[in-house]
């Protein structure tokens, strides 16, 4: 079964800059990969926020949270 | 060509388990994973900080610097 993976980001270059370096490299055949982009789908910040992400970039792999650098507090995305 | 990856870690919890969560999903067909634990590892501190690694976990990931999440500072583990 694939794990699933969440990247949570809000478009800023931060974001965007690991969001092209992690995706790309990732295992398309074990991991299910979404990306949310929080500034346009502000009804998933309760999905972000219930699995622990403080900041994004943010990648949610299973059970885990990874925060990765920082670009923006979720906070300051409401 | 692979993608030449560095993960860079002090044996502390968090480095483990970010370690074994994204280790795990990264394509080997595209990643040639290096991992290195800077406590046992110290002669390796100077790559690390030439990286741009400011604190472990990291993963290196070609020219870019992804600080996973927080376990210690680069500066006290020297």
């Amino acid at each position: 079964m694939k794990t699933k993976a969440t990247f949570y980001h809000a478009g800023c270059p931060i974001c965007v800059s690991a969001e092209q370096s992690l995706a790309a490299v990732l295992d398309t055949e074990k991991v299910d990969l979404e990306i949310v982009h929080l500034g346009e789908q502000s009804g998933r910040l309760d999905d972000a926020e219930n699995a622990g992400v403080e900041s994004v970039p943010a990648l949610v792999l299973g059970g885990e949270t990874l925060h990765i650098n920082f670009g923006a507090a979720l906070a300051d995305l409401r």
